[in-house]
């Protein structure tokens, strides 16, 4: 069991609907010193993968964005949510559309920063259904550039995000992956 | 000229309308070193206020918060933003109106995470009108906590937000001061 496991068991809760709060460390009270031990972790997977640019999503991967990015001493970009494209020629605009929640979201990232010789880490906190994940890959090949990697602190493993971005033949590491919940025991299954 | 107005003066952009962009490396594109030299001159500046947490509002402020969270060696928490109100009675909520846009947002943080306690250095990365940082101050104080500081990296002088917020009482500190831009010439004139 990794230390993001261990935490998870420790401070984790688990919520009716299969919800997993992790909101006293990992995305609304933010532990800096765990972010960093992820920074690390997620350095050691991808070093050899020539990174040359952090790419996430507001907000709460942005934490952990940044203590990727300050390992690897490269640039970190965050994708802004909208729900009104204003378009001005000036940013790569994905629309994603939620499973969870079935409306559209647009992400979009500046094409001043992300260029085809950029090889791109994507980093998030939480992989449930892949849409903003998904919207962060078309973006980075739509700059034509390459996605170097997907780092994940969290995986729900029984949602199908992972299965559809490791078919798409993309290299993705989830530090925790979720099997199972049990909301009446607390139980927390990993793979 | 301290390093973040040089920073300023090396990469923003004056557009029309008194809109000052630094996308390249405080609020879309991230200099992690930039954030971690906020961070160390924030403590500097608020090392004899005992502060026991970071308090920041999604998104870009989540960046320097981990940054000055880290040197305080203190946990950060940022607040969501809503249009809705989704009270079940574990949030503090500020319904804060914007001077700019005329619509109104709700700030929200947990309960769990601000006790009487608390002395909580608030920090963002831009200050205009002051909207949202008036939330989180109202927050903190709904709390019980108290308002150890205000660190803000790039303030718009010439807009009513830094005065009001001195005018209550805090201590609020900006790294760097705009007086003036002119988008014809280029100009940008520091306090």
């Amino acid at each position: 069991m990794n230390f993001l496991e261990e935490r998870i068991l420790k401070d984790g809760l688990v919520k009716p609907g299969n919800v997993l709060k992790v909101d006293s460390f990992l995305n609304h009270q933010m532990d800096v010193g765990l972010m960093d031990m992820i920074g690390e972790e997620f350095y050691n997977r991808f070093k050899n993968e020539n990174v040359t640019k952090v790419l996430t999503i507001e907000a709460s991967g942005i934490a952990i964005a940044c203590s990727v990015a300050r390992v690897f001493d490269v640039p970190m970009v965050f994708a802004k949510k909208s729900k009104s494209i204003n378009i001005d020629g000036e940013m790569y605009v994905a629309e994603v559309e939620s499973f969870t929640h079935k409306n559209k979201n647009n992400v979009m990232v500046s094409k001043k920063f992300l260029s085809p010789e950029d090889r791109v880490l994507i980093v998030d906190d939480f992989l449930a259904n892949g849409c903003a994940l998904q919207g962060l890959i078309s973006i980075v090949e739509s700059a034509g550039a390459t996605v170097a990697g997907l780092g994940i602190a969290i995986e729900k493993g029984f949602q199908i995000g992972g299965r559809v971005i490791r078919n798409l033949g993309y290299r993705l590491e989830s530090l925790a992956i979720v099997d199972s919940m049990n909301d009446e025991t607390g139980e927390i299954v990993f793979r």
